[in-house]
């Protein structure tokens, strides 16, 4: 490797780049007190502008690290989106409100709007509260890695070297230093360095779109101003997004083709004055002024391409821009980044522990690139709409509001992050399903209202499974004031915990922290006694849940119903991520214990070994 | 005075005792900016034990000055309260189950539950943000006040003198020193030294009832430890109330009257040990054992009795336990110290800043003693309640369930706090009602999701309405997309702000830190434009709001119904304290001139004696 003086150290993960794909990784892994290092060659995290937006799923996954709260505080929420289109007098008019997201089943029905140094900083926070810094400025500057493929399948080898450079002494000969990895993740930005030394191709094409973007508090009498509106107006299309505080995001459409010279953006061919004129134009009659200064400006074109590979040999990640990007329009960018990692986290921690075999790393290219492609071809269609002129008497092919509205609601499932489901594998097991008939294996499991039986206190069900690196195992244990489900209740709790139960044999004595038990009956909040419980699901009295209406309001009382659970009960398998991975009744012990067995790794048998 | 060296020094208030209602007070007037400084006998705060409930009202009150999330964070809840009697077969059984609180409008309905040192500690915090410490163990030893009627009358003047002596040095001569005073406030507990050197004299008896008290983390099988019970065994009566973590309060009956000599427990009589004993038995059939450490315990004799009378001079105030005690059975203790100081606290501030008359402090002792001899009424129907035994064959005179269930009910808007109702006087004005004839001149603003005009996003309404001493003025203004609405709109705005308005008259022209104007609209979420309204009603985007149900949600929308106002609109006055002031019609100006004109001290007459 190059330089000199090269200090050589060890490290489970390290994670190239501290945006917000890094940033997650980083503290999702030290959560789990996993050894982690992340490294950054730029000085400082984002000032302004950049991604802004958090849609509804990323929330609730922020929510499972428990960082929603101050995103809540600090954000602004966009819950209203308007419509304006040419209107009879020549400016635009507004054509109707709706819904700006149509989740049904989001727990948080809004986007928030903050910029991304501020959700950087809750990361860095968090990381901070238990010792971890970003390293920076400090740049890879070279990448080996082992072929060796028994190195490569013990988890406990260092199969990856890093140089890393640290930056701050340029005038100095280069210190480096070669980290000796156990994983590494690449989430170095849309020109990842990672990405390149892999050879990993962007497969995909830009678009002919240019667009313009600027953060200012304006001074205006648009009355939408505060929602997210899409303007088709005959002078170009505009978007606003409201943000924190009094700021304000355009989107302005440039329909000025020389622009783009030779297939790149000539920044030369137009100012931020320029662009604000622009906007003036284009919210006419409506007054818009912009005396305040300008937070961040930029242009860009939209390119919609994803990497051919994101993971070489299960030891090397790549994640967030890195893999793929696409038109900010939707708001995905920052949010697809946060939940490639979201997805990563707790599969590395697990094979890091000896819980699970190496090879349950291949589904994060499985589950994430599937998600990338989807994602670019919802965005090929959703950008083009908002890049298309409006219908008007001059241009009767233009797109109509109902068109524009009817294709905003059908993408909503998308746009929200709600819809993300992921296909079949052996951590997405769909059979069996009929015991929860209305719950989808491989999708999140969604809101519900519980009350907790020792107490009535009302509890969301997705505050119950946090991302925590464990399993849950949703015990949805029917009328437990029944003598006759008790004992079919006691049954599986013995095969279960039992002497050679399931989980036992897979993670020994102290299974509680592999796997977190929750019951939830379904007697009423009258009658339920969490003491009818057998012990394994009740671990403490606050283990134990009821489908039952608030004594005091209207929440609650209806899980059973909306997951399809009958009176009989089921279990669910909740994947640390928060995703459903195993459905199936209450007297099919077998079926938990061939999905766990497919990935996971027998402590019964390793104890055998051992001896 | 007494004592060597004695300093000299002036304060705006000073308060003497540290305990929920002198920290309140404390933590108010420093939040106002006020000159305060508060001091206290003990060397520390409570370090476990004591009043422990925190009721629904009191809950919305910390809400106000925005201390409720932690109280909500660190405390346990009581949803359910259970209820006991004695079974065919000796021991005990549940006769049902019923909601703890049943105060429909409650926003927070639960009790919370919480050691009075956390809640004390949430106080400290938000006081040391601010530098504002407890100054301790220092004792008030001498307190003189002035008699002269110019200087009483002046709220400039310092006419109180304390000596304090700092007890920390007692090996040393005293040091004393001399503050002066403009307002002090005894909030020094049950046998308070400024009560007896004010000579106010405790009206009202005490009872033959003897309880104990133990805090400990019980081993049971009892199925509601995690509820509130009421236990009439005929091993003598028993409440459960459980506590912040695993922690439960028990109260103990007991029947030996021999604990009583001349009036006053001997305490020697029973220990602890023998309060378990007494559980245990009580309890049966169910297991309860006590393998934890005793965290806390007491015995106490039910006193009620209330001070005769609240205020010297206007000058000199008691608040809290110095003011009423009674039996701690239905948690009312720190409730109503808290808020006797959070009712004095906007008086003590508007009278210092000059906005408002002296006199309005009469109004302390007008609302807050008819509270507590209220309270003293109830709880002598509800402790004998308690205290008599249940009734069985032997027994036939016991009281039922239903008799309790019945009562426990009836008395849900007194122990909730929701029902609190202060009487006419110059800050409660209830005529002129009719223009929002659901709402209570005198009782606090029920709580509302209201949606924000500008963006949609749901508020509570009283999350609008802090306790940060100004009059909140509520304009419902109907439907503001009606032009002739419109311009009834312009016109109040016109008479209220404009030149020779009455809010320019009654506080200049920044009567913004005077008085606070939110808007409510009740046009739809799909048409409300906020640039509608006339620019006094919207010195922000976010001080509109619109009375529609949410985007995604079913809340909201439910404001001018359950308030009473028709599509006419209506103003309704807020005083800093939360409670309803005055209610009119949006025509009828002179009636809020009338209101405010009662109390307040006009600038605009004030300007013109400087001049």
């Amino acid at each position: 490797m190059p330089g000199t003086l090269a200090n050589e150290s060890h490290v489970d993960v390290l994670i190239i780049g501290a945006g917000p794909a890094g940033l997650m990784c980083a503290n999702g892994l030290s959560l789990a007190g996993v050894n982690v290092r992340i490294v950054d060659q730029r000085p400082d995290k984002v000032p302004a502008g950049q991604a802004d937006g958090i849609q509804p799923r990323t929330i609730e996954v922020l929510q499972s690290y428990g960082l929603a709260d101050r995103l809540l505080r600090e954000g602004n929420q966009l819950h209203m989106a308007a419509f304006y289109n040419p209107g009879p007098s020549g400016g635009i008019t507004r054509t109707g409100r709706a819904p700006d997201v149509t989740a049904a089943s989001a727990r948080y029905p809004f986007e928030t709007t903050l910029h991304q140094g501020a959700i950087e900083s809750i990361f860095l926070d968090s990381m901070k509260s238990r010792g971890l810094f970003v390293e920076r400025p400090v740049a890879p500057v070279a990448l080996e890695w082992s072929q060796d493929e028994n190195q490569l399948q013990d988890p406990t080898s260092y199969p990856v070297t890093v140089a890393l450079k640290n930056l701050s002494d340029e005038t100095q000969e280069p210190r480096l230093e070669r980290v000796h990895a156990k994983f590494v993740v690449g989430a170095d930005g849309a020109h990842s360095w990672v990405r390149k030394t892999l050879g990993f191709a962007m497969e995909g094409e830009q678009t002919e779109f240019v667009w313009g973007v600027v953060d200012t508090i304006p001074d205006t009498d648009f009355p939408d101003i505060r929602n997210r509106c899409a303007i088709h107006s005959p002078n170009g299309s505009c978007m606003v997004i409201p943000r924190e505080g009094d700021m304000v995001r355009l989107y302005i459409q440039l329909t000025d083709s020389q622009i783009i010279e030779a297939g790149r953006l000539n920044k030369g061919k137009i100012n931020c004055d320029q662009l604000l004129q622009v906007a003036r134009k284009s919210l006419k009659p409506f007054r818009i002024e912009f005396p305040n200064p300008i937070d961040w400006w930029t242009l860009y074109i939209i390119g919609q391409r994803v990497a051919s590979k994101f993971s070489m040999h299960e030891r090397i990640f790549i994640a967030g821009d890195a893999c793929h990007t696409h038109s900010p329009k939707a708001g995905q960018g920052m949010n697809a980044s946060m939940n490639d990692t979201h997805n990563l986290i707790w599969k590395l921690t697990q094979v890091l522990r000896g819980w699970s075999h190496i090879s349950l790393l291949k589904t994060y290219e499985f589950e994430r690139r599937k998600y990338a492609q989807d994602l670019i071809a919802f965005d090929k269609k959703f950008s083009a709409l908002f890049s298309t002129k409006a219908q008007t008497d001059e241009d009767p092919d233009g797109v109509t509001h109902e068109q524009f509205l009817e294709a905003f609601q059908t993408f909503g499932g998308f746009t929200s992050g709600i819809g993300i489901h992921y296909a079949p594998s052996d951590i997405v097991n769909p059979e069996g399903q009929s015991a929860a008939s209305k719950l989808i294996v491989g999708q999140r499991l969604p809101p519900q209202i519980l009350l907790r039986a020792a107490d009535c206190r009302p509890f969301e069900i997705q505050d119950l499974i946090p991302a925590d690196t464990r399993f849950k195992i949703l015990i949805f244990a029917g009328n437990t004031n029944d003598t006759q489900q008790q004992k079919r209740l006691f049954t599986l709790a013995d095969q279960l915990g039992g002497d050679g139960g399931i989980l036992i044999k897979l993670a020994g004595a102290a299974y509680g922290s592999v796997f977190d038990i929750i019951s939830v009956s379904n007697s009423s909040k009258e009658d339920v006694n969490y003491t009818d419980l057998p012990a394994i699901f009740r671990t403490h009295w606050s283990k134990v849940f009821t489908d039952a209406q608030e004594v005091a309001g209207l929440r609650g009382g209806m899980a059973y119903k909306s997951y399809g659970i009958s009176k009989d009960g089921a279990v669910v398998i909740v994947r640390p991520d928060g995703y459903i991975g195993k459905v199936t009744g209450i007297e099919n012990v077998n079926s938990i214990n061939q999905y766990f067995s497919s990935f996971m790794i027998m402590q019964s048998a390793m104890t055998l070994h051992d001896s």
